[in-house]
């Protein structure tokens, strides 16, 4: 608390983003001070835009500004191929690997009774409502390996055991506890090569 | 780079921050989407309101949403000895410890020709100007114990030198390489009881 009720007010909003502590916010709000009125502007106004153009794509749920995604939009993807991950993080890693011609599904989430996250918040309606197509051959469930990670995996694979697609895991080649994103490009890549059945 | 523009617009804005790295300012941007509306106008006002609310006190140049800040709007504090700090945050660490009831001045940096900031860019003229009044006593000239701090007060010291007045600095009772604002308060306390005259 500095005592000044507007700097209170931004470093709180500072403190609300996830990994940002108080005194954190504190010194960002500080930062934030120190810019010119324009570039306060271009700062409110990225996150407004953000907000306003990026939606979901009808089809694989991930972020994007077009009506939809260039994933699903490119003629040359192998649609027979749904790669479910848990956020558009997770697709531009794979994006980068450049080894993965399928397409996504978003799930915006991890199944997560600790922060009370139920598999309802996930995009699984979406996932369900997507296979009814039945040209569709495999499920890759590509969640990290955390305990959220191999829950909502295992969560996933039992949900779609009766429609008799194919539902695989990414290898074991991530390494316990790592985030997705943080997988550097060999890694991911023989964890792509390396999947396999849900026993 | 998410390959959505208007996502990459705001990470850029968050990696602008200090502190704030590539794979930080991403993960701020997509938190910021999942705001509502309402949240994202509630973030972007305080950044405007805290703009066009927070100025300089114009007599001590420390942060207020006042005409004149609360400290040296306080009759009780003692108005001949001036505690020179580096910010804001300065100010409050010591408001914090309750020891100190003389006035600041906030020089808003620190002298360092690395980094480009030289002695224009600290409220010094401000400071030369207040000490015009023959009342004032002493001088703490209390900058953090970092490299930069060091030199800043010692440039200081030399500047005041001609006028006569008392100069002294903290007691190095705050470890080498130490923030000020994260001292703690007895730390805090014994280095200000401790302050010595510059040789």
């Amino acid at each position: 608390m500095s005592g000044i009720e507007a700097l209170d007010v931004l470093a709180e909003q500072f403190a609300r983003l996830p990994g940002i502590g108080r005194k954190s916010a504190q010194r960002l709000a500080y930062a934030v001070l120190k810019y010119s009125p324009e570039e306060i502007a271009a700062f409110t106004s990225a996150m407004t835009e953000a907000k306003e153009k990026i939606h979901r794509c009808p089809i694989c749920q991930n972020l994007t500004d077009r009506e939809i995604c260039p994933v699903c939009a490119d003629q040359g993807r192998d649609r027979s191929v749904i790669c479910v991950v848990e956020d558009a993080r997770a697709v531009m890693a794979f994006e980068r690997v450049r080894s993965f011609s399928g397409v996504y599904h978003v799930l915006h989430g991890l199944i997560s009774p600790m922060s009370g996250v139920t598999p309802d918040a996930l995009t699984l309606r979406e996932l369900l409502a997507r296979l009814e197509d039945t040209s569709i051959r495999e499920v890759i469930v590509a969640t990290g390996a955390t305990t959220e990670g191999e829950a909502t995996a295992m969560y996933i694979a039992r949900l779609l055991s009766p429609l008799g697609v194919k539902v695989t895991r990414l290898a074991h080649g991530i390494p316990f506890g790592g985030e997705l994103e943080y997988a550097d490009e060999i890694t991911l890549s023989r964890a792509l090569e390396g999947r396999r059945d849900f026993e």
